[in-house]
């Protein structure tokens, strides 16, 4: 009788920190590509843009002035999507009627940051220096500190901050002047709750970490593991969607960037630079993505704390080439995540890749 | 006191089919779109396109030449996401080491299925007669019937079939000739398995079926409703996350295809030709979405078969024009689905648009 065949044959995989599954149809990957194979465009973006509303010194749509910032800049969105001042939300309707059964909502406040990596209109992650780099982790950092504080003191509503990039035209970004996002809300967004309740869960089965336990896994297993430093492990997830997903975890538990030291902050900055000049490697493009973090709320109970565990998602969207991506649409949307090549052979194919040195270099 | 306002205040609204919620921030729809205004791109394909493998009479990718058929026409996948002939999988580990707790794996097996809409190369839903959407329609209910025969005297392992359309290029779809999917698979996909569970809970807690009180709802306050017929009924759900989503609906308790009468058929051929004229008449382009079909697994007991409420979703990415979409990206990925305009302003501008006469005629 045949073997299954995880190259070969048809699976789904279960994602712990989601409780949601992924379809993964190996043999799928064979198929010939019939979309189109555009060129790969090199844009060469100037140091400053005149017309760019991130670069230092540029008025931005709403007439505020940017100052001259020499290093990372942080500032409040012009378009935030949520606001601090506006008139709390009360249900009106009693839960027994259709309204009240059906129709639920909540109002929702905080505040929203932009965050410029750096003055320099043409950096990306992978081209900083480490020192730059981490000036970023540092902003990150000291936003979180601060928020806690107004949060704990009861100055404001924070509960949860989430800190994101999207990185390219194909993740939605407009701008190309390298920056990143940071949203915090007075609610824990719905994909943040669930990973914290499934890692509360597994914690309270089995009295110990989830992702601590998905580490020592996967350096037993070693296949997946992408990059490793004495701080950080990045892997290819066994549940990942995107062709090219990636997880960037704490090797011990650090519970958010309140943990962070100075080692950290600096192997962070370094696994950072490496990924990414990886990515841009693998098909010689500066690489789409969206990442972000994923940490402890900013006020939450002891358990909810202990139960989280530093990590980064990266979900990039290129399945064959600089212009070819994975669609997200019809079955994946209606039915189930959906993918072709395995984990394992994203981990190959990005594992063999030169983390040290730029294609552009 | 400020009153809290919809149009202008960030609120959650909880979506009662899937259990999570979408962010809404409708005052961010006034910011500046920043990104490009291309020109609308009027294609003008021909009717027959002799190097299309989906056009009558021509050869596939496999060799397989396609029959000179005149109406619906529908085929095995030659790259399908699933297969019948495959090993069954079994998990090897023990639940109780890191492996077993951590990476579950399930082996999948089914079927997928290409149904070309008409042999016309050119026709789209809203530009199709009635009469050729009710054989669409047709081919979707005697593919389920088909199907149902074989899981149920089991001849093949058939759970669920995924009925889907992803149409336009934006929506990862390759091949303009008009043509949608359906994946038949011998599990119930995640979002489908999760409406399930809400829709049995909802009717083992109220007693009434979830969808059936919404419509209720829906009925009594308008201003979601865009379109309705005798059988049909098609909505701006409450909770939407795309821009312009819909929700059809049967009226009555249609738990599958396998329920409709000849003029379920007319009723649903009629009110999805008008749906996509008015879509199509919103920018005046072609307008992408993927679509699909939800119902009745095709084995499961009673109690889920009665949970069960035939719906279609549409999800369209288009925000602002043809070419400005909505990007569910960073903050979307790593937090919570996020909305600018509300689910009333976009049914607002649907209902008023044209569905009887398409803009390029
Ligand atoms: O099957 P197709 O048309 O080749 O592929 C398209 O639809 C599939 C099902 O939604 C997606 O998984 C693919 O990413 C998309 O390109
Ligand atoms: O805030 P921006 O950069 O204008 O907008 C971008 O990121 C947001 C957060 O992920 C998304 O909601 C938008 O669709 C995307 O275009």
């Amino acid at each position: 009788t045949q073997q299954f065949d995880f190259t070969n044959h048809s699976h789904r995989r279960h994602n712990p920190l989601t409780n949601t599954y992924v379809l993964c149809s190996p043999h799928r990957a064979k198929r010939p590509w019939q979309g189109a194979r555009e060129e790969v465009k090199k844009t060469n973006l100037p140091d400053y843009d005149p017309k760019c509303y991130l670069c230092p010194g540029n008025i931005r749509a709403t007439g505020d002035v940017n100052p001259k910032f020499d290093s990372t800049f942080i500032f409040t969105n012009d378009y935030p999507a949520v606001k601090l001042d506006q008139p709390d939300y009360t249900e009106e309707e009693e839960s027994d009627t259709l309204k009240g059964r059906l129709l639920k909502t909540e109002g929702v406040k905080g505040k929203c940051f932009v965050i410029c990596f750096s003055p320099n209109h043409n950096l990306t992650i992978p081209i900083m220096t480490i020192k730059e780099l981490v000036k970023v982790v540092n902003t990150w950092q000291k936003l979180y500190n601060d928020l806690q504080t107004e949060a704990l003191s009861g100055d404001a509503p924070y509960k949860y901050l989430q800190i994101f990039e999207n990185k390219g035209f194909a993740m939605g970004c407009s701008n190309p002047h390298p920056h990143g996002q940071a949203w915090c809300l007075d609610v824990v967004p719905t994909e943040v709750d669930h990973e914290l309740e499934n890692m509360g869960n597994y914690h309270r089965k089995y009295h110990s970490h989830l992702l601590g336990d998905y580490i020592k896994l996967e350096l037993e297993e070693k296949e997946r593991v992408v990059l490793e430093n004495d701080s950080f492990i990045v892997v290819v997830p066994y549940w990942a969607l995107w062709p090219f997903e990636t997880l960037v975890m704490s090797k011990e538990h650090l519970t958010s960037t309140a943990d962070f030291n100075e080692k950290h902050k600096t192997d962070l900055a370094s696994i950072l630079k490496k990924l990414t000049t990886k990515y841009d490697n693998l098909f010689n493009t500066s690489f789409p993505y969206s990442m972000g973090i994923h940490q402890a709320p900013l006020k939450c109970s002891e358990e909810e704390k202990n139960a989280s565990w530093f990590h980064m998602h990266f979900y990039p969207p290129l399945l064959r080439s600089a212009t070819v991506k994975k669609f997200c649409v019809g079955f994946e949307m209606l039915g189930e995540p959906q993918r072709d090549l395995t984990s394992e052979q994203a981990a190959a194919r990005l594992i063999e890749l030169n983390g040290d040195k730029h294609f552009m270099e």
